[in-house]
């Protein structure tokens, strides 16, 4: 295939004066794809019932006209005020807030009336568009979950939750039994008993509760977008059909590697830096979410969004540098992306992303950033054909389980674990395993992110597996095997903590994973932000969030607590066992990043994975092309740097090509 | 004229046994004249439609005999219970709470119910004391919009709201166009779908409609004023009528300029220090609250709630020191106040301002404060009747738009200017350009402040206008032609940005006033409260918030960034060009305080402006009297202080006549 | 009496198999009590009116075979969802938020549905075990108020209040009377028209109607109580009645001291460090709480649920050392406890409390904790045995008055008083008694905290009376005589400024004190956290909070203000006056902690009080026994610590028995 670059275009915010000019605009950069639509619900059914698909239609057109793709977006994020005055029920509910006409994404998924306007819309629009020549692939909805629309407190979603949990637990004795109704004497007699757990004074609601509370949205949202696939293949054979995750880490409710069976392939929305933050995420971070997301089917992605400009609703912040945007594009490329949307063309002039800088401001005019990205097109377009569709290789991989997901934002331990920068964004989570994907990152490791029902870990030789505290034993058994046959495995502090239904384990952590480690724990603090000093062999370091007393059974000590504050200065902190032919080594505490390299080191040497450190903002990735294997060196600073031997410029790529062999 | 101080004065909440003394305390302290009534309203119609003005009419005699005149309230600002029991739809709402009877600022002003309540009382209320010889005055409502009542969520709000859309647009159709329905796909079918702008749980409204939510709002009051003020005109013929600001500059909704149209005079309510704060406003601020009322209609005005004490509902903080609240008093006088009235005589015993310590304590002993303002209305009584009621001389002009206020509220684009010390205060737009104005204080220049609507540049100088991000092409006008005869324009960042409607306008900044400014700006930083160093001439300076990178057509480099951390250092942050026989001054970002100066300094010398810096602390306004001329100096400290090489006590305020001529 | 300890222990949570091994584990541990059934409703009432006691009647039938007593809750803090669905009027709302099946605390007091199905549980419950050999005693309900569950939204409530109202003044013309309806012109015509003082914008509601509306509060729930007391008396006699204070002090409404005169004892739930507290509370604090409920009756009492691991909801934090949760029980002791239950046996595997670690964790293996705390209960028990019921003896008393722990919420006037570290625990008043109390506690003089409404000061050498701004004359008169008759008292800063109504007084603080006091105060400055110098005879220290200028009367001066930052640097500050055989120190600003040593010395020699300071981390208690007098040092530090000659390991108690009459 070849790497496609597009935008996502909003024909329907301009004249027909435009149109003309922005396709020919699009080329000179080279541009060769777009997304339309998403959010033209009302525009496409102006009445109910009536639909109008004639501009979209002539947009459509003409574009394929010029040579210019479409990808259309099924308009469900957002939908017309008539629908909402004709079904009042369809409104998602926040804690106590109405999510009214106005804004976006306030539909309740758990909906009927909600469910049937829809299947109108997508049937109707599939109907019309879905053979078009011109039209590649569907977007169903856009951005699920986000906004904190993954969690409604609306009645018909609390009516809907009843009905999931009558379907899971048949009886309402089940309910109790699993739940632990005698905990505070919550004993529910029938299924409308069950209270919406949304907001509350101080207690919160039954853990196992909100386990499945979440496991409902996900589910419920799952099932509409099967509702979509289902009419797109039927209406819109052998288009491919996708949806775009925003920030996709940044939803721990949303069972997103089964979303991605439901896909032909995934894509999401990448924002390195948004509103008022005043500088972007660090890149490990990014590399993440794209790692994250290439490896929900393990396969390349498309970047549905990608910021070209600089963005927000009502504030903004950092103005990417020179350069620095196109690194973003091609971050995302060495990361597994095979096609890049730039979000958005130009910028609206009205509505709530007038600051959402695109590639073209408010006017026509080139930018510096449009030229740049131009230039970067330009330049990657041919290497990265070779590549982009080829598997990313890798001997480690991070493992993500979205059942713990859910549970940490339930019941994080530590508050070192809770993070949420903004209402109803709570990633903990995701920061912390990505954290844990970062120290491979800096160490130029190529590393996989799977989630835990996918992956098979006897494609890699380490395997990470931080925060695992609801442990699934079927699971445990793939672990087990792993390590039996050679595997180096890393497991993360209170690991098998609970069952899969949220209770805790009657056994001391590791429970089911005791035997691996070869530990038990029948202490720990939770210090927060503190940093808890420790002694890797002779190193010093230091740790904080979590600091287990690891008590060795069979399992040798890496680590200790040197903390004078501490009264368990001493104890062990990190342990290694060997089991089968492989070994496990046991993290009962988060380490600060400098103290982690040390440790991975220790861990990679072991596992036989090669690693090389070229300072905090030089990143490697290695690909292996159809042709060639290719070095993709990328320096994330403003400042020229050194790789080795190699001066990078500011925020330089650069893409070397390599005899085959040389890694992997 | 003669200067008037007075007193707000509650007989209510006091005795019979007590009138006597009081009016005898107040004739000792020099004060002449209280204000009543402004929210006995309960106590006027203690059931509905049953009026008892005897308590008041006792007392308004009983002043009247001693000399003491009155200014009455309308007393609108709260309600009686029994109607709100008649009439549930009368109360706001605010973010989901609805405002109840026992706080203050309740009424829903687009409330048939309640406007009827009103023209009912005020009319007889107006009957009733409307020509009494000893009411000189009335005071509508009181502090109207204060408590963040200028917003208001209730249903009856939205109906009005409706309304008032289809009043202006006519069509949905027109609703859409302007609002740019295509935007999320928002499109209204009629005027009962538009939502409720308010709550919601992320993204937020349309800032179109903002606008016009807050316009609404705007002409509801005003509308609600013109219906009292057509009463008490007709009944009270030849009292004069006003109203009470509350702090004036942190209101940025209600248009006070169209206000001030309706009135005779404006009045507002003076706390340079309130509740908890642990030290007053800086001093610059203050005056610019009292020019920006002096301007609303160009004239003097009153203070009537000027604090002698301190004051908090449930918490309080600064104790005024020895002096302070006199020189409080001669700043307003220097500003343009030609009557002050203290908030309050005595403190009350009960009620939520229990804390509000008035001139005289729970008791009737004098205070150390009532001692102080005693004899500062001694002092200054005679010296101030020559110059008050003259126009404040200026060649210098801040100007402040509404419809700026308004959308800085809705989409302040950097965080530096955003400023919201409590909820519902938003006051990013009156700090910043109050701080414009307080660079001229600082330097001590008489300068204006005017509303863009009422303001005749050609009587300046020098003009600065800050802020103006949406621009009326009329007002554009006015001020080329100002620069074009000669004038001095400095123009603040971001100039231009967006049309009345709210729209971006297709053009770089600064749009239309790209050709008066030769320069224009395609690319900015949001740097929020980061310092960014750059260099005025050879001497380095600091800005913050915002950050243009300007690029000169025709103008010249007055400034550029030079800070290290940011790429563009080197880039223009302000120029100046000439244009017509004036120049245009634009400022890319916002100065520090220092570095302002040095710009100022510049400024005012091409426009041939005088300045003089005595110190930060050091004020000097300079006023016209019907005999003589005065220079007013104010010492702002706790500490002897120079101004020159006159040496002023702490809190001294020393008025010199001076020749005619002498400046101006 | 023999010192009790038991457990709080949940059977239902556990399964047949587990019960008689729990029960040998107690024993082996020394535990020989358990509190059972508390939250228990559904368990024990499944469908309306359908009991089933047999689960709880075969527990405790075996527990008392085994020799294991039983106290039995009333299990009214949760309620079955049954219920909350036949009457939905029973749930209480806080802000807005409905309290919702799925937590706890949610019943609404004022209910009389949840009322009459209280009383029909507790009597059931009463008749089946009310006779029961086994069972020892009562607790009523659980933890009364806790979770802001004393301050109720309801409509309920409001209903219930104004009939409240009704009752306490008649007429609706004497509540606007007393609350000062003139203020805002608030004049209800009908007790229909009273709001609730709930939710509000800005302006909160009068001070005087809160102050009431708290005090119906503390009504409804003695009432309550009341109601389920004389069901056990009549049904249970012979058993003790008590319920469990949640941590008392914190708690600001409830009339504690009235609801003590209705049980036999109290106890109260002893959490020194709880959820993500980084360290546990400073000593001082927990010995004032436990002094606290002490002093409710002026006798030993119960520490129902005392912390044996550590504990939170959803986040953890400080991990208690070896040795500080057995010292944690001995400090209990040495401050009056004469039972100990730990909460709670076993750590719960689901709900809500799975991070609440008790004895044992969530399997049965012994802890650390509970192998120490099994030691120290060896330890500990036969001397305990000898003063655990005997009179605490103390010279020094600190007064705690619950209207004016109320008030404080309603205006702390100082932002230095108000506390409010998690939403709903508002808690300035306590935390400031508390430190008073500490500077007692860190000099190790035994004193006791009692209510205004019970003390009798004649008992006392020295009485500290802080904040007792609301002053009742007849406590007034209570005090001069105390004073009169040789005592000491100290006053605090803005005594006797208000009337029982709220009403400010028409005289000068401190108003009823100003005889006894010989001072009066004229202006004062709320200083909130800043540090303002003063200085203590020759001495240097420091103050907060809020600082009057005190003028001497008759008095003379102990303290002075010397901060350069503030005008009244010179004024008095401390001050002592003579009075009949007595003393009076007035106190006009809030000590900081070495300041206030230095002034506790000089007042505690004056009333020949002896003390001793051993470092900030000693305590020492003196208890008399039936046999001997003991001397209880602690060490409440995790180093070994001198008290004099003595060294102390790491939090160790060491009870030293005494000759006879060497101290008290």
């Amino acid at each position: 295939m070849t790497m496609i670059f597009g935008a996502d275009y909003y024909p329907e915010q301009w004249t027909p004066a435009d149109y003309d000019e922005d396709i020919r605009l699009m080329k000179d950069m080279g541009l060769s794809s777009v997304r339309l639509a998403e959010f033209a619900w009302a525009l496409m059914e102006p009445r109910p019932g009536k639909y109008d698909f004639s501009f979209f239609e002539r947009i459509i057109d003409k574009l394929g006209e010029e040579g210019i793709s479409v990808i259309l977006g099924t308009p469900t994020a957002t939908f017309p005020p008539w629908l909402a005055k004709k079904y009042p029920d369809i409104h998602q509910e926040r804690n106590g807030i109405r999510r009214t006409i106005g804004t976006r994404r306030q539909a309740c998924f758990a909906s009927a009336n909600y469910r049937r306007a829809s299947e109108k819309i997508v049937t109707a629009m599939a109907k019309k568009f879905g053979k078009h020549p011109n039209v590649i692939a569907w977007q169903i909805d856009n951005e699920l979950g986000h906004e904190g629309s993954d969690v409604d407190h609306s009645d018909t979603s609390l009516k809907a939750f009843r009905v999931w949990l009558k379907k899971k637990y048949k009886t309402i004795g089940e309910v109790n039994r699993r739940w632990g109704a005698s905990f505070w004497g919550i004993v529910y007699s029938g299924f409308d008993e069950i209270p919406m757990p949304g907001r509350h004074v101080q207690s919160g609601f039954n853990p196992s509760m909100m386990l499945d509370f979440y496991r409902f949205h996900s589910d419920t949202v799952l099932d509409y977008v099967r509702m979509q696939t289902k009419i797109l293949r039927k209406h819109s054979p052998g288009r491919e059909l996708t949806t775009n995750l925003y920030p996709s880490p940044f939803l721990p409710i949303l069972d997103m590697a089964a979303l991605a069976r439901e896909l032909d392939y995934m894509a999401w929305d990448n924002y390195p830096v948004w509103g008022e933050m005043e500088e972007p995420y660090p890149h490990p971070l990014v590399s993440y979410m794209h790692e994250y997301v290439r490896g929900l089917k393990d396969q390349s992605f498309t970047v549905m969004e990608q910021i070209c400009g600089f963005q927000g609703h009502e504030v903004l912040g950092y103005l990417p540098e020179p350069g620095q945007t196109a690194l973003w594009t091609k971050h995302a490329i060495a990361h597994g992306a095979n096609s890049i949307y730039y979000f958005r063309f130009r910028t609206a002039r009205f509505g709530q992303e007038q600051l959402c800088y695109g590639l073209l401001d408010h006017d026509k005019e080139p930018t510096k950033r449009s030229i740049e990205l131009s230039r970067a097109i330009d330049d990657i377009q041919k290497v990265a054909d070779d590549f982009i569709d080829e598997a990313l290789p890798a001997e480690a991989v991070v493992v993500h389980d979205i059942d713990n997901a859910r549970n940490l934002k339930i019941q994080p331990i530590s508050k070192g674990l809770r993070f949420s920068p903004v209402p109803y964004v709570d990633v903990g989570y995701d920061v912390e395993i990505g954290t844990w994907f970062s120290g491979l990152n800096i160490l130029n490791v190529n590393a996989h992110v799977r989630p835990s029902s996918e992956v098979d870990l006897s494609e890699y030789k380490v395997a990470f597996l931080p925060l695992y505290w609801i442990a699934d034993p079927e699971f445990v058994h793939h672990v087990e095997a792993f390590v039996r046959n050679g595997g180096v495995l890393v497991l993360g502090y209170r690991a098998g903590l609970k069952d899969t239904d949220g209770w805790m384990c009657d056994t001391q952590v590791p429970g089911l994973f005791t035997e691996l480690a070869g530990v038990r724990v029948r202490q720990f603090e939770s210090v927060g932000e503190q940093k808890v000093k420790l002694k890797f062999r002779a190193l010093p370091g230091s740790c904080s969030k979590i600091c287990e007393i690891v008590e060795p059974i069979t399992a040798e000590v890496v680590a200790r607590y040197t903390d004078r504050r501490k009264f368990y200065r001493g104890a062990p902190a990190i342990t290694r066992n060997s089991y089968g032919h492989g070994a496990v080594y046991y993290v009962g505490t988060a380490l600060t990043p400098f103290s982690n390299m040390l440790f991975y080191r220790r861990v990679l040497r072991e596992a036989g994975v090669p690693f090389r450190f070229f300072g905090p903002q030089i990143e490697r990735v290695q690909r292996k092309g159809r042709e060639q294997d290719y070095e993709i060196l990328m320096n994330h600073s403003g400042k020229a740097k050194f790789a080795g031997l190699r001066r990078l410029q500011p925020y330089e790529t650069r893409i070397t090509p390599k005899p085959r062999g040389t890694f992997g």
